[in-house]
C-alpha cells in the first residue's frame, strides 16, 4: 500500500515553516558565510533505527529554496531504517541547503518519530487481531501529517476531526439523555455517509448501544475481563475499540482479549523525534 | 517575572487549530446532542504533576466558539501543579466548551509538556550558574509557543529563527576558509544589534575565536574534561554554550565545568503532552 | 432539529465576500451622498415563497460594517415564508446597512434558493422513506453553506468532501479491477469511521457488493423496475441510494420503489434564488 | 475579441476549491483504488447545447494536482457547443485527474451555464441595439468570473463592485435630498474616471437628471411606453438602462423601446448549470 | 465633506504591520521593563505643521494590542494642524501603547506627509479651476490609504487601479494601430460604467481623439503653448488631464492654462513624512 | 559584498502588489488593446543618477505574469548608475509586461530612492569610520525589503522588529526606575543571543550604562561636543550610536566626533522615489 499527502496541505505547511524560521531578514549566517553561487551534496542519514516518515514535506523545504534542487529519496516513506542508512541524497544551492535543512530535519524527524513509535505498538500486537489507532490529540495544524505518518508505521486512523464521524462521548449522553436518546439525535442529525460511534464505560451501557444500532463503540477504561465479555456481546455486529491505559506494557493484554483496534494518544502527543542527521558537503 | 505571547500570534494559531479540527461540517455530535441553549461549568486539571504553560492559547480556544465564555485561570504559566490541582475554570455555552475541548487541551497539553520537562532539566543544575536553553528544533509553527514554555519552565531561549542571530556552524566556517574568516564575514553583514556565536569542536578553534572575538562560543560535544578547559580560556570574554550529548542523566556534569548554557533539543523535540483533563458539568 | 454553521466559516466568508464587493476604494456612492451618522431602520422581506436559509451569514455581512448594529431575526432558518413575510429586521448605520445590504442578500438569497427547491423535492416524496440528498457538485467555496442549506429544506447531506467517505465510482472499479478488490482496497485503506458507498450500474454488480459490504450502495441512472429488484436483494443490509435523472417530474417514482436516498445535483446547481428584497427607512 | 481571466484570481480559487474538496486527508478513494503510476486519458464533453466558459479554472484544477498534465481546450471560452461536442482532452495522472474533476467541472459547468443563459438573452434581443447586462447579484467570491461568462455569452458587464463607479439609488437620493442634491455630491466625491450612473422611478426624476447630467440612468420598473419615452427624452446625453423584470419573455418589447442595456440578475443568480461531464480511460 | 477607509482594508493593513513589527517574539524591551498591569496616558502632536491623515489606522494599532483602548481624536482627518498642535490622545495600557507606537505613527506619518504635500499643491492652483490629482506611482499595498490621504489634503484621485477605467497610453496606441482603433477597441470592452481616457502627445492625435471621442483625456508632457491650444480645442467636450513635468514650481503656469486636473506623481511617491511625535506618561 | 532576499517574501508581496492593481477585471486597456500573442522587448532605464535596489522585486512582477518572461539584469543591485543607464532588459508577452510594468517599477523606483539617499549619506562619512544607519520608520509591510535598500546602498540596519533585539528608551526607563534596572530586567528577560541597546540623553545617563554594561549605547539628540565626550567614556566598552537631528548638512559634523554608528530615519521615511522608466517595443 502507498501512502499519500495532499500536495497543497504539504505546499501550504512548508511554506509557513519557512516563513517562520527565516523571519524578516532571512539568514544571516549563511548569507555572510556562503557565496551565492556554491553548491552542496548532502545526505539525510537516519542516526537511530525507526520507521521513516515525512519525505515529502523534506522534499518541498528545499525545493521552496531552489526550484532546480535534485532530492533522490532512497527509501519511502513507511520503511524501516537502521543506524546510519541513507534516507535521501539532496543536491543543490548550498545556501538553499543550508537555509532549509532545519525546517526539512524538524518535519521529517518529527513524523518519523510517530511513525515509529507507531511500529513498536504495532509489533507487539502483530499477534492479534488488533491494530493500533491514533487519537485527535494531534499537534495543532499538524494533524493531517501526523495521522499520515500513523499510517506509515502500520497504525490505523480514527477520525480526522469533529466533522469527519460521530463520537459520542460521557458528556454528550448525559446531555442528551442516556445512550438511546444520544444515538437516535445522532442517527437524525447526520448524513448515511457519516459513521457514528458511542463511548460506553459499563456493559450495561454497552447492552444499550447494542439495542439501539451503532457503527462501533468505544470501550472506555474498561479492564481485560469486561473488555473480553464485551466482546463477546459485540460479536461482529460493531467495530470495537478499547481506549484509556494502553502502554507499550499493557497493550498485549488488551489486544488478547479480542477488540478491533486500540487507540493510543501517545502516538502523537508522546513520540520522541526520530534522531535523523544531514551530513553535507560543500561542492 | 511574568511572560508574554504576542495576541496576534495566538489569535491566528488557535483560529487556525479550530479551523483544522471542525473541517467543514463543524462539531457533528455536538451539534446533534446538546441543545444550543445548554450551558457548562467546566474545570482544566492536572492528571500529573508539571509545570503549566499556554492558558492564553486555551481561553482564546473557548472565546472563539462564545465571546462571552468566562474563563478563570487558577494559577499562572510557569505555576507548578499538583496532580488533581485545578488549572482553569470555564463556563459558557455547552456546544462551544466541547467543541473547543480539544484545542484547547492540545496546546496546553503540550507546552505544558514542554515546559514540565524544561523545569526538571532546570531542577538538576540549580546549583550551579548554568541555565539549560532551547534549540531551533521545535514543531513547525508551533516555535513562538514553544520558546515561551521553555521561559515558563524556567529555561533560557537560544534564538528564535535564522534571523534574528547568527550562528555559524561546521558547514559555514568550511567554506569559509575557516573561523575567523567566517567571524570576519558575519561581522561584515550584519548591524550592531545581531549578536554572532560561532560552533567550535576543538580547543584550536577556539583559540582563533578568542583572537576574533565573537558574542558567544558553542562547545560542540565537549567532554567534560575540554569544556571545563574552554571554561578556563575563555574566562568572562564572552558566553560559552555547551550543546550535544546533554540528558538528564549527564547535565549535572556538563553544568559543572562552568558553562553558562547548555542547548538540548529534547525540551522541544522530545517532550511528551502533560496528561491535563476537562471534567464537565452540563448546566 | 436546528441547524448549525461553524462561525468561523461565516466569519472568513463574509469578510472575504465583503472585500470582493468594496474592492479598494468603498462603496463611494454610499460614501458620497449618505452622511457619516444617519441612521436606518430596514426590514428584509420575502417577495416569493419559499424556505430561509443563511440568517447568520446575513447577521454577519452587517456587522461587519457596523459591530453596534441590531439584527433581529423574525424567522429562524429552514422556516416556511410567505411572499410579503419579513424575515430580519436591522437597525443601525445608513452607511453601514447601504454598502453591506448586496452581500448579505446574496448569500440569503442564494441558499434560501437552496432551501426552497430541496423542500419541494423532499414534499413530493414524504409520503415514502427516502430522502432527497446533496452531491459535491456544490458552488466552489459554498460547499459548508449549501449543504447547510439542503438540511434547512429538509433534505439529507451526502460526503462534504473527497476526504470523509469513499465514493467508489466505476472509473475506481475500472482499474481496481473489479467490484471486490475495489471494495478490499478501500476496507484496507480507511480507518473505521470511514464509511464506504460503492456504484453499481448492473444488478450483477450489486451482487457482487452483497457479497463483499459495503455501507451503502449507489445504484446509478437505473430505472425504478431495476431499482425496486435493488431495493429487495439490499433488504437491510446497507443503505441504498439513487442517482441520476431525478427530477421534480420523476422523483416521486423513483422514490416509490424503496430507496433509502435519491441524490439530487441541481439542489445545488441549478437552484434559482430566492426572491428578497431589503426595504428601507433612513432614521 | 478575446477574453481575459487575471491568472492570480485564477490560481487562488481553484487551490481553495481544491483544498475544500480534498479537506484533511484527501482524496481517500482514489488513494486506496488508483495505483501511484497509472496514467488518465479523458475528455470533458457537453451533454446539452450550449456556451462555454471557465476553460482556464478547468485547466488550473488539474495542473494543481499534476503540473505535468496535458490539457488541450478543443473550444475555446464564449464558443457555442452541440451535446456530445468535445470541450476538452486532458491527459495525466489518473489519481490527480479524477481528484480534481469535481472542482474543475464545477466551475466550467456554472461558468458555462452562466453564459449559456446570458447568449440565450442576447439572441432574443439581437435585432435591436440593445444588450444584455449583468448585475451585482453574483455569487460570492466568483463575482470576477461570472461576469466574465457573462461577457463570453456576448453580454455586457455593468460595475464590478461599490468602488468602481457610482449607481445612486432611491435610498440615496431619499437622504441626499433629491437626484439634483445626489449628483452633486457623487460629481464633488469622485475621480474623473469614476461614472455616475442614478436610478430614476419616473420621468419627473429624468427630467432631473437630465437638467444635472449623467454618465447613465437606469429606469427603473418602467413600462414600455415610459421607457420610450425616456429614451426620448434622453437621446444620446446619456447611457440608459432599463431594469427590472426582465425575463426571456419580456426582454423583446424592453429592447425595443430603444434602450441601451437591459441588465438581468438572473444571469448571474438564476442560471442552471450546463451538464458537461468527464469521460475517461485509465492508460 | 467626511472622507472614508474601509474598515476591513484598515484592519488587514494594521495587523499585518504589526506582525511584521512584533515577529516571533513580540517586544522584547517593553515586556523586560514595563509591568503588564501599567496605564499609559499619551498624546500625539504635530512637530510641524501640515495636514493630517490616517487616524483610523492609528486607532487600530492601539485597538489591536488593548481591546480597551480610549483613542480620542482631538482634529478629523483633513484638518491643518499647526506645529505642537495635539492631534490624538490615547489612555490604556502601557505595554500596548509602547508596542503600538510605530505602527501607528509610521501609518499617520506617511500619510499625513502624503496628504500635507497634497495640500501644498492645491493651494498654489487654487485660484485656477485646475485640481491637481495621484496617479498610480503609490507605495505596494498602500495605495487606498495614499489615495485617500490625497482625498484628505484636497486632491483628486485618479483611477485606483488598472481594472476601473481604460487609460490608453502610447504603447496601446501603437499596437491597436492609432487612436482610433484603440479607442474603438477599447469601447468594444468595457461596460458602460467604466470610463475611457486616452494619452496623446500631439495636437493632431488631440483631434482624432476628439473626433472618435473618449470620456478623458490625458495631454502627456506639453508646454503651456500647446496645453492652452488643447483646452481651446476641448472645450466642454471632455476631462483634460495635464501629466508631466508638474512641480510646485511649473504648477501655476499649467493650471492657469485651463485645464481640469494635473496629475503628479510626487503626491505619493516622493512625499516625506509628516513629523509626529508620541508623548507619553505612564500612569 | 551580495545582498539577499528571501524568495519567499519577495514572491508574497509581489503577488500581493499584482492583486492591489488588477483588482477584480484585470488591466481592462491592455486587455481591450493588445492581442494575446503580441510580445514585447522592454528596457528599464534610469532617468536620474542613482544607486539600484530591487532587481529581485521588479523580476517577480514580470514573471507572474508571464512564467515564460526573460528577464536579463544588466546591473546587480547595489551598483550606481548613470542617467540613461539601462539597468535590465525584458522580453515577454506584451500583455504581461505592460500590465506588472507599474508594480514592478513601484517597488524598483522606491527602493532605489532608498538605496540613492543612503549612498548620499555614507558618501559624506567616508572619512569616517562611522556608518549611516536605518530605524523602525519603514513603510508598513516594506521593511524587509527597505532595509535591504539601506544596505545596498552602503549603510548599516538596525534591528528589524521589536523583538529581535532590546532597545531601552527613555520611557521604559521611566517606568523601571532607571538605567540601571532597566538594564538588568532586560538582561534576566533575553536570552544570551539578543543585544541590549540602551537610549540615553545626558552623560551622566551614560555613566550608568558603562557601570551596568550593555551592547550598545544610543546617545540622544546630543550635541557634537557631548557626542566627542562621550566617545571618550566609551572607548571600546561598547557600540555607540548617535540619534537625532542627522542631515546631509550636519552629519559631517556628527560622524566626526567618532561615534560608530548615526541612524537616519530618513532614509525609509523621507526617500524620494528614483526616475525610472521602462520604454517597450513591441514585437
Amino acid at each position: 500500500m502507498t501512502f499519500d499527502l495532499s500536495p497543497l496541505l504539504v505546499e501550504d505547511a512548508v511554506r509557513a515553516a519557512l516563513a517562520e524560521d527565516l523571519g524578516r531578514a532571512g539568514d544571516v549566517t549563511t548569507q555572510a558565510t556562503i557565496p551565492a553561487g556554491a553548491g552542496a551534496k548532502v545526505v539525510i542519514a537516519a542516526r537511530e533505527a525507526g520507521v521513516v516518515a515525512g519525505l515529502p514535506l523534506a522534499r518541498a523545504a528545499f525545493a521552496f529554496l531552489d526550484p532546480n534542487v535534485g532530492f533522490e529519496a532512497w527509501v519511502a516513506d513507511g520503511a524501516t531504517v537502521a543506524p546510519g542508512e541513507i534516507v535521501a541524497r539532496i543536491e543543490g544551492s548550498a545556501r538553499a541547503v543550508l537555509s532549509a535543512e532545519r525546517v526539512a530535519l524538524n518535519y521529517l524527524g518529527r513524523l518519523s518519530g510517530v511513525a515509529s513509535l507507531t511500529a513498536l505498538y504495532a509489533a507487539r500486537i502483530s499477534h492479534t487481531k488488533a491494530k493500533v489507532c491514533d487519537t485527535r490529540k494531534t499537534t495543532p495544524l499538524m494533524r493531517a501529517f501526523e495521522k499520515y505518518a500513523v499510517r506509515c508505521g502500520g497504525g490505523a486512523n480514527h477520525r480526522f476531526g469533529l466533522d469527519d464521524a460521530v463520537l459520542i462521548k460521557d458528556n454528550h449522553i448525559a446531555v442528551a439523555g442516556g445512550v438511546i436518546p444520544a444515538l437516535r439525535a445522532a442517527k437524525a442529525y447526520v448524513g448515511h455517509l457519516t459513521k457514528i460511534e458511542i463511548e460506553v464505560d459499563t456493559l450495561d451501557q454497552l447492552g444499550e448501544v447494542l439495542t439501539e444500532g451503532a457503527d462501533a463503540v468505544l470501550l472506555d477504561n474498561m479492564r481485560p475481563d469486561d473488555l473480553r465479555r464485551a466482546v463477546e456481546m459485540i460479536g461482529d455486529r460493531m467495530v470495537c475499540e478499547a481506549s484509556g491505559g494502553a502502554t507499550l506494557d499493557t497493550i498485549v493484554a488488551i489486544a488478547e482479549t479480542g477488540v478491533d483496534l486500540i487507540s493510543v494518544g501517545a502516538l502523537t502527543h508522546s513520540a520522541r523525534v526520530l534522531d535523523l542527521g544531514l551530513d553535507i558537503g560543500i561542492s
